[in-house]
């Protein structure tokens, strides 16, 4: 039997726990708050495989961030970590094995490897949060591309005439319409856009102020605005993941963070059939979600045993 | 020292030839007409085999479509070969290894193995013909997908608001913009929408009588409008390109197909290079191109031997 310890290093917190092969968690999941410094990041973590030294076989971490083609050192920016996070090499952490591993690409091997996408071949996670992050499981690896950076599916472009601009600053990312801040965008334009809006519950709300909670809360309620922007965003998460099902040709699709509970996955799964060049697509919703990233670390770790 | 029959199955004529384990053509290239119906595509391709089955470990055969996971069999429909095309299980045509794979597949297989993607790692090859097609290989494998058709990337939506319906019945597919009938399309636009058209070389045509040529050619002398027609297309064309470059991260982008020539490769490399969340990709042209599918499945039959 070997166990790994699965650490999921955040922007605020650091979560971890030990866990065995089949990704069960066999100790308490704990936490603690992400340090100031990379110094003090590299001290705690020290400090925290210490602790499970005689438990653990080998040490998975999860992170923001492209990582290395070797898996010990984090190479982008991370703009919720600190200055020096990318001068740690995680493999010194410790003489027992220590795999870093995109957050990202973390999840998509938690969800095959013990949640919603166990048993299927080619899997395709998107993550609809504040943006859209995305991974893909093929033939049991993860597809890293040639820097480790694949899956930049929230940059897809789902217009080609620079009609919204995006946070990063580029035209009509993908994750600038069905992202979280794009159900905003969607409702922005909606108020500006739609007669709905006149008779809403939100007209007496500057079109900035409206929330993506009052879109889903006003959806749910039958406002007919609400309903109008938030199909539009469904729409537009469609337009997405319908182009990336003619690329990848997954058999299952899993949508996670913190946005999925929103989307309906049976009725977006025969959308995507129904539209799509390539066939028989199932569409899931994340199982493992907060837990993924350090499940998919820990048994990563251990496949690179 | 092993060789490969290379057998290119096209809507009008089979190509053959046999190569080596480096892809080093090694007979003369044949070529006879494709056969109006199953049963003689059958008996043509026995035909083909017996006369050079004393030189030959196995038989690579490359074809449109998309091909079963055991690679015997073609599955999808392919309009241009004829009704029963499907039931041919092409691994009984011979006692000696027989192997098939999409026209697509075997070209990137060609390009990554012999031409402008050797020595790369993670290969993207678009194929702009009539309409788009692609290939990927990451970590010296193809990407096929959950059935065997992935890289319908000319199916790729880029505009979320049926602005232009293609030729398949769906709206906005990459290839309706950006393939040789996109640039087609281009034109059609262009004629109705820029005032450039009024003193254009074309001025007299109807917009729907101006070929692709007409573009190319016309942009070569200099004319205004052929030349925002070219580039509206080259514009689109990138759109496509940088959204793949942030999804699949490669090394190397081939561009292949009939009207790949009419692409200036070092200026859509930089402009890739400088708009992609990811980075340092070469975009390079096809060296294969006509050998491509021969290449690619005489390889691809002697690596899967």
């Amino acid at each position: 039997m070997t166990n790994a310890l699965g650490i999921d290093i955040g922007g605020t917190k650091i979560l971890y726990a030990v866990l065995d092969e089949q990704g069960n968690i066999i100790t308490d999941i704990k936490k603690c708050p992400t340090p100031k410094s990379a110094k003090e990041i590299e001290l705690t973590l020290k400090n925290i495989i210490s602790e499970y030294y005689n438990q653990i076989d080998a040490i998975g971490l999860s992170s923001a961030g492209a990582v290395n083609m070797s898996n010990t050192m984090v190479v982008s920016s991370t703009p919720n970590l600190p200055e020096g996070y990318n001068d740690i090499d995680f493999s010194k952490l410790s003489d027992k094995k220590v795999f870093v591993e995109n957050d990202a690409n973390c999840a998509v091997w938690a969800e095959y490897k013990k949640g919603a996408a166990k048993g299927f071949s080619t899997v395709l996670m998107a993550t609809i949060g504040t943006g859209i992050g995305g991974g893909v499981v093929y033939n049991g690896k993860i597809f890293r591309g040639a820097t480790g950076n694949a899956l930049e599916v929230g940059s897809m472009k789902i217009f080609a005439d620079k009609r919204q601009k995006c946070t990063c600053g580029r035209y009509d990312c993908w994750e600038s319409y069905a992202s979280g801040t794009g159900l905003k965008n969607c409702a922005i334009y909606g108020a500006k856009n739609y007669q709905e809006f006149s008779s809403s519950m939100f007209k007496n709300k500057k079109p900035e102020e409206i929330t993506t909670y009052d879109i889903t809360d006003g959806k749910e309620q039958g406002d007919a605005f609400a309903v109008r922007v938030y199909n539009q965003w469904i729409d537009y998460m469609f337009t997405g993941l319908v182009s990336l099902t003619d690329i990848f040709n997954p058999d299952c699709i899993v949508i996670s963070g913190g946005m999925c509970r929103f989307v309906d996955a049976k009725a977006m799964e025969e959308r995507i059939n129904k539209e799509s060049v390539v066939a028989d697509v199932k569409v899931k919703l994340a199982e493992t979600e907060n837990n993924a990233g350090m499940i998919g670390a820990g048994l990563l770790a251990l496949e690179n045993l």
